[in-house]
């Protein structure tokens, strides 16, 4: 190579230079990337969860407003899912916007098959599932999906993937629940469970993918797909989940992929009441109701399991507490910044970051002394979403 | 840069340049990188899970007729255990041994800490543990190991990671499981559980490093610590599990590493019995023997938990078969190649990577269909190791 740039002449060498430097950067591992959400700028920070430190910031990625994040098979590519109906697909190693299409009017997140191969949209506006090829965004399908009352297309919540190339999704609309299998991704077959609960509004798979839970806005408890059992159809289980007879006003749905469903428990947000619920993972029945100061919105399990990290509605939404899972109880209530709207751990949990929106920063917290490592700053950050989620399924 | 390299004359241009060229490799992600151990040759592959290709190869990494593989944080290195007592730091990107040291006579594998930032190397000889920077590999501290009765310090079996930096394994000549907590790697603290059962032969962590579960050589039966109730002590399960009374002969102790824990189930290769075993991983209660065509070595569930793939000790070792877990039978009987020596799943598990050692390659197989995909050439492999295992506890 030095060579052949040596026998060019110099006024040949300097643009070829360029483009060779242009294209090389330090190299580095992806494992330890992730990306923050800067949802008032349409920008992303892309960050390193060893140093804990931020590597640069993508701009010019649309309303993030409601924003998700799946990742590329070998981890370099972040895939940002905006509330405009685009998806941008994000260099973590080059730090700059790859590719970037509109695919809907109105989107809600989207999810990556089990090979790294297609991409889901789910969408809004106008509803149903659209398909893409991870490398080039190209359409390959558009799934419509069963029409709600008023004869449109319903809007699409809860997609994930499941192994085998499928993806799960429920129709906010239409009260069902679909399987795609997208096996052959130009032509996906679509399996339909119908009454599958009143109004589900967000969903997640288990970490195996081999169940899938809805939330229910319309009724009382959850809907549950055992997809090893498809013959059984969808379920009711925890009738008593939900906002009850007698609604508390709630100021924040839960989100349901904070559910954490760690050894043999799921810990659900309860809606409304301040209280994180304890189920058995196997019989579904609820076990205990540990009371927390606010309205949960986020619970999520660290990645052994041991501890529950929960982060509140508006007006506690300065504080985070944490759960001991085998005492079942709040062992410590942090105040970290303002608005904490996100929480995500490192890859085998040794810390947690957590976004504060109008304190416009970024908090890195030690969760075996729970204190402080650092504070970075960032654009009223949302979402974080590290890279080991390109391994796991459901996420 | 352009204008600094023009400036300079071309004398000064040529190493300058070589220097840049040389430090530059087209960035790629690691999170679909792996590496197979070249038992006969000291050498490893490094490959690409989604392209199913070798990227190159690294020698000099001595005997590793006995390696095990752990990554770095970032997926960027992998750390070869030889079984000579070196530690071999592999940089998969430029392909090369970044590191090597020598530390011990004869070792059996190692571990990293949950952070990222220690090695674990269990010993042989002499026995014990030794902690190292994951960086520098500069060593940090010589962990003694209770005496054997000969009164040398035990041969250390079964390390594996636990949340919040610390090891655990076992002492084959101690009956003893210990715990290390290696917050300040400089001076780790040992928790020692003593008459842990007679001559643990290897171990495992469960995913969420909840429970370590120890072999036993000595007499039927597993050992079981759960480090949520240290309080308990280690106790007994699966009496059965074993040799027995009437000991079969035994072609080859199966791998504990093979064990599948995997949604409700733990799946076990009995041990010179033609059987896998089925256990209930709450109760531990035996729920199903499995017929099996041989000795099982490798008993391995599919990311999903829904299949569980089998290898086989001698004469049948030219086999593996596929348990479908819902209905507890093999479904398929495969003939991929001689010696099949390990098996390792793509992160999700859309295909399964396959050693043949005596048929010198690599044999990648479709998850779904069980079609042969692809086949590499390959020097006597025997451990496949990809990158995913960065990011996950008790690997």
């Amino acid at each position: 190579m030095a060579g052949l740039l040596v026998k060019a002449g110099r006024a040949a060498l300097i643009p070829a230079l360029a483009a060779l430097l242009g294209g090389c950067a330090a190299p580095r591992g992806t494992g330890d990337l992730g990306v923050v959400i800067e949802r008032a700028s349409g920008s992303v920070q892309v960050v390193d969860n060893t140093r804990a430190e931020s590597l640069g910031r993508v701009e010019g990625l649309g309303d993030l407003s409601h924003a998700s994040v799946v990742f590329s098979r070998d981890a370099r590519y972040a895939y940002v899912f905006g509330r405009d109906g685009a998806i941008s697909k994000v260099d973590l190693l080059r730090r700059r916007l790859e590719r970037r299409v509109v695919q809907a009017g109105n989107s809600i997140g989207g999810a990556i098959s089990s090979d790294g191969r297609v991409l889901a949209a789910q969408n809004y506006q106008p509803g149903g599932v659209r398909l893409f090829d991870a490398v080039t965004l190209a359409p390959l399908a558009s799934v419509p999906a069963a029409p709600g009352a008023d004869g449109k297309p319903s809007r699409v919540v809860g997609l994930a993937d499941l192994p085998g190339r499928r993806f799960v999704y429920a129709l906010f609309d239409a009260d069902e629940i679909d399987v795609l299998d997208a096996a052959d991704p130009a032509q996906p077959k679509l399996t339909r469970y119908r009454d599958a609960g009143k109004r589900p509004y967000d969903g997640l798979a288990s970490m195996d993918g081999r169940y899938f839970l809805a939330g229910l806005y319309g009724e009382d408890g959850l809907s549950l797909l055992d997809t090893w059992r498809p013959e059984q159809g969808v379920r009711r289980i925890l009738a008593g989940y939900g906002r009850g007879q007698q609604p508390l006003p709630v100021y924040k749905m839960p989100h349901l992929r904070g559910w954490a469903l760690a050894g043999d428990y799921a810990f659900l947000p309860a809606i409304g009441r301040h209280e994180v619920l304890l189920a058995d993972n196997r019989s579904w029945a609820q076990l205990a109701a540990i009371p927390v100061l606010g309205q949960p919105v986020f619970v999520m399990a660290e990645p052994s399991g041991r501890r529950v990290w929960v982060n509140f509605a508006f007006p506690d939404n300065d504080k985070v507490q944490v759960i001991d899972v085998p005492t079942r109880s709040v062992i410590a209530t942090l105040k970290p910044g303002k608005a904490i709207l996100h929480m995500e751990f490192t890859p085998r949990g040794d810390a947690v970051w957590l976004s504060s929106r109008d304190d416009d920063k970024l908090v890195v917290v030690d969760t075996a002394s729970l204190k402080v490592l650092r504070e970075l700053p960032a654009r009223s950050p949302s979402g974080i979403f590290f890279s080991w989620r390109a391994s796991r399924i459901g996420m």
